[in-house]
């Protein structure tokens, strides 16, 4: 049996799974909840307190509770070291972190230790909001041309914001850092070349995926130019040159091979080929089984990220990006995002200490509209398409008689509204979305969400059949890397299609009566949901009097 | 010692309050929960099941619980029974309700016993939509000269559209039906020429109050003419020539003496003066002290109902009556009103299980403004100004922080919000609001909300000194109509002087620096709360949906 190996790095904990490559069945898997965590009260000597908008991780939880994981699920899979042909990794983006040249993380050098901004910083980390506004406005003064491939906007938790706020806040480290990097760019160098101190600068790769999807690049001009970053900061101007060596390589393709200190390291043998990086969701499109054009991927979870391949370009307004070979090579991919899902329905639960099993079976009894109660599913701002953080949650139609389900169902409802939008955005640009198959832990749980999407898409929505989808993209992007079935996108697409696809025992179909119903509904949500209009912009007031 | 006896019918209980005439000093009180509550379920048989807009009583808890109340709290006075000098009443309104012209109650007789609509119907009982519509538009259509009186719209709780739902649907009930009157009035009547069987029309006293707020009386023209009821619907001509005997009797004056079987059913010697009835909110006018023109009387409670007496005469758009001697005589007295204030913060905590006392803890630590959220406060409908039951309540504002002490402030601010509109709504018509007085339960629970008003109005707040005020107002009505102070306007001033005053001791007044954060947040609630704004349009399409 021939085998690959997924790394799935996500916010709380690492999963690996070994995956069998003739069929894409998870033979084995295991994770580790990273011994750090997420750290946003405190360093960990527990001495330095953190601002409220930081979120940061320590470098050294990804290189333990990995190779953990990995020796665990190797293990249990009782395949032999020669079994496994290739090796993918996924990583939550942008989670990025300034690094020495020989790959040790700044942090782990003892005079940055008690300097939070010396850490790596994860995507939700929002520290950089004063230097967003500036990158977003000297791009829109210069008319940067990169800008309309973002919708117009850089968001909050991309690269260059983040190594903007270490400049302002913390030059001395900024000067000292040999190397910006994502972590999953930075996780893939320990493995092919590392680890630290080992590493070396020529065998480093970056992911054209995040580089694509956070960091302004591009296949045909790469990362913004000399001129643009001195415009943000003088000191910026040769970051891409000075601060960001290596070569970029796309998801699928080969960044180098396990090392043999790596190896060690994760009781693996040397020498088996390892794929550059992809962000987590985006592995979900592969893991999902999708290989074609005009297929949207909902990977639904806290957060939703809702990717699509396409044959054409283009620039939409609101759409977070649009990158040449940015999901699978030889397509467009888009990506669209909504903040808060899975964590707006976690809100109202912890928030009342109320129970998902109790109000999801009361929310299922009810019809479409939730009794009256309308929502908007800001509550962590609205990405797609608005592209405006300061948004926030609202719920319209409490009366007396109001239930905390009713909040419930609406919230779903509201980022099925979200869904459709995006859809009917990117629908407007020309760009036709045929399909849908929906992935990550959400639709699993939420039959009911599923139907609600269902109806409120007024389209059919598969669901992925596997429930790691995105370490299974991440497995089968090794097994690209391999290049055991050939290389090209032909060799991806019947790689894909072996390893993943969706269910067929249980699709989510329109129901007629629901369908007309959310049409009303939808028209209200857009209502409210103006972006000019008096709750967005009493939104935006109540943001900036706090 | 000379003392009144004050009847204080609520919604769910009856207090009896025994005070000294000299000082308004409250001797002893007793109260009494209804034996059948408020019947929205079913009906007492427990085989008649109601729709949910209905809310009914049963009439021979009024008698009976009342009756207990009275025995109770004269033994605990000690007074002699002569000593008792007269008596008001103040009651719920429109609680109505259709009775034999022996005083016997339609419900009690047989044959109707398991007919809803037999049985009074509740201020709050919601069954006459259709009717109220019907009603509205046929007095638009007409241009019928009262409808200015009450801001352009007859409300869904008042007197003609519950006689015209029971006419639509039972006309059994309504053709049998000899007198239609306040449940205020029939227990007045009860008192001074019963209790039923034994009374007469020839002795039927109807209040001003009720007739002029709740059913389009006016002391210039009576009640509306039979060809607007001819018109509303054909066997409705001669509604008040036929089925509305009695003669028309301002609170104060009196409405007869004390019968003797009356007597002996509450412990209390015959011949008692006893005054026409007034609905509850308005007693609390003198029960607050307040005998001038233009103090706001804010009586604050599940809902809340704001009253002032003025010297001018004065139609206003959303103001719900302006009554020639509604209030007090020699005035124009203004009924405004919120349809839900403790109300809405009993939602918030019943709802979700969370304690009013930890709430206000948390919420007076934040700053104005609820750290981000705002509220439209219309859980119950908006009453005034736009006297639109269609609208609901909002929240705007949420992010994945928010906590339950945010939005149980936002609904605090936005209460006082809406009270701000009031006062503001008035003034636009030239009629000066020049001083505040609080009564009812809810300022003295929550010093935040006082001082949260005093901020949002910018002027201060006085306390009523009694914490029973709207039971005095009844019994300082019944010294008037005894007459031992003298009679007209002069004497009534007097005597509210000497039973009834504000607390000196606690008055709320504006903070500088929270003054200038409403008048922004102020403006926010108003751009919200437009009348034909996208949130207001949405509310009323959600319920037009359901």
């Amino acid at each position: 049996m021939s085998v690959a190996i997924g790394f799935d790095f996500g916010t709380e904990s690492v999963r690996v799974v070994v995956v069998d490559v003739s069929n894409g069945r998870v033979v084995a898997q295991a994770s580790r909840d990273y011994a750090h965590g997420v750290i946003d009260k405190e360093l960990p000597d527990g001495n330095v307190k953190l601002p409220p908008d930081y979120a940061l991780q320590h470098p050294q939880d990804w290189l333990s509770d990995s190779a953990a994981a990995c020796k665990e699920a190797v293990t249990a899979s009782g395949v032999s070291l020669d079994e496994i042909v290739g090796i993918g990794v996924d990583f939550t983006s942008c989670t990025m972190m300034p690094s020495f040249a020989d790959g040790t993380p700044v942090c782990l050098f003892e005079r940055f230790g008690r300097v939070p901004l010396a850490y790596p910083k994860l995507w939700k980390h929002h520290g950089a909001k004063a230097e967003t506004d500036r990158i977003n406005a000297v791009a829109r003064e210069r008319k940067e041309p990169w800008l309309d491939r973002y919708g117009g906007t850089i968001g909050i938790e991309w690269f260059f914001p983040k190594v903007l706020e270490t400049l302002n806040h913390e030059p001395g480290v900024y000067d000292i850092t040999d190397v910006w990097l994502e972590a999953g760019d930075w996780f893939v160098w320990q493995l092919v070349d590392g680890p630290f101190p080992k590493c070396s600068t020529k065998n480093l790769s970056r992911s054209t995926c995040q580089a694509g999807y956070k960091a302004q690049w591009n296949r045909e001009t790469g990362f913004p130019s000399p001129e643009y970053f001195a415009a943000v900061h003088p000191k910026m101007r040769n970051v891409v040159s000075e601060k960001m060596p290596g070569r970029l390589v796309a998801p699928g393709v080969k960044a180098g091979q396990l090392s043999e200190a790596a190896a060690e390291l994760f009781g693996l043998r040397a020498g088996i080929p390892v794929s550059a990086a992809i962000i987590d969701a985006h592995a979900g499109v592969p893991g999902a089984g999708v290989a074609d054009a005009g297929t949207m991927v909902l990977v639904m979870g806290t957060s939703s990220c809702h990717m699509m391949n396409a044959t054409t370009d283009a620039t939409i307004p609101g759409v977070a990006g649009v990158v040449q070979d940015g999901i699978l090579p030889g397509f467009f991919g888009y990506e669209t995002g909504q903040a808060s899902v899975g964590d707006a329905f976690a809100w109202l639960v912890e928030t009342f200490d109320l129970s998902h099993g109790d109000l999801n079976k009361k929310a299922a009894l009810m019809p479409p509209g939730s009794r009256g109660v309308l929502a908007l599913d800001w509550l962590n701002g609205c990405r797609t398409p608005l592209m405006d953080g300061r948004l926030s949650g609202a719920f319209v139609g409490i009366t007396l008689n109001t239930e905390p389900a009713q909040l419930y169902r609406a919230l779903m409802e509201a980022t099925a509204f979200g869904v459709r939008w995006i859809v009917e955005t990117i629908e407007s640009a020309g760009t036709p979305v045929d399909r849908f198959v929906a992935s990550g832990g959400l639709p699993v749980k939420s039959p009911l969400l599923m139907q609600i999407y269902a109806d409120v898409l007024d389209r059919e929505i598969k669901l992925a059949e596997s429930d790691q989808s995105v370490a299974l993209g991440a497995a089968i992007l090794g097994v690209l890397a391999s290049g055991i079935n050939g290389s090209g996108p032909e060799a991806a697409q019947r790689t894909i299609g072996a390893m993943a696809r969706q269910r067929h025992d249980l699709v989510y179909r329109p129901n007629a009566s629901a369908v007309a119903q959310y049409q009303k509904l939808y028209k209200m949500y857009r209502t409210l949901a103006d972006k000019d209009g008096a709750v967005a912009r009493t939104m935006r007031e109540l943001r900036d009097l706090k």
